[in-house]
């Protein structure tokens, strides 16, 4: 059965189910910040998907960089799957700005998260949420 | 016309052309590192390209995944597209080893490139560049 692996599921919040992989957000205010991970168990390598599931993920994983890229004018997107310390297969979907946390560099291992306040989190969720699902109806 | 960026050009050795991205080696012997340059000009972010490009360009980075990942028995693929500094749109393919120079972290910015030694780069370039340009024919 599918489940998230721990350190994904601690570290963030469930957005929705895409209809290959489950949207997450990064519980950091520093960056608005999406996981995607394919609902497929054992799974650590794109190349080791089949050619419609890697498809599918690029879909989402797209859908996803162009959608929070709208919502929140990032001057540039990070989409990357690296999996050196959890190894479940998850693609991050980073919007960055000149003059973030970690800006220009890459935002793994940079200092530390920071909650979001009041609504600014339920709201973002929100919003994306909507978004994605619509783009997947 | 196309070119690369001074940087990308400055930092790599072409392999090969794909049908849509042009394959370069990283001059880093602490990891074998391939990137993807779509031959688009002006192009920053993945979901900026057509569908049919995008789909392209996953085909030829899930190619030069797999190939290096099983030309080189790494543990683990880093497969992103960051450009926060360099923007022109491209794809890094990292075969990443437990106890390499910067396991577990992202390769990006982590001490300095090392040079390959003797012919050790040249068949490297050779076993990939016949690879690719087999699963491209």
């Amino acid at each position: 059965m599918f489940e998230l692996d721990p350190r994904l599921e601690n570290d963030t919040t469930a957005v929705t189910d895409l209809p290959l992989s489950r949207a997450v957000l990064m519980d950091d205010a520093r960056y608005p910040w999406l996981i995607l991970i394919p609902r497929i168990v054992g799974l650590t390598e794109i190349h080791d998907m089949s050619p419609a599931e890697i498809m599918q993920l690029t879909k989402e994983a797209t859908t996803a960089s162009r959608t929070l890229q709208s919502l929140t004018g990032a001057h540039k997107m990070n989409v990357a799957t690296l999996g050196n310390v959890v190894s479940q297969l998850h693609v991050h979907v980073v919007a960055r700005f000149e003059g973030d946390a970690a800006w220009p560099a890459p935002v793994w291992g940079v200092g530390e998260a920071e909650p979001y306040e009041g609504t600014v989190r339920a709201e973002m969720m929100e919003r994306v949420k909507t978004e994605l699902d619509l783009a997947f109806i």
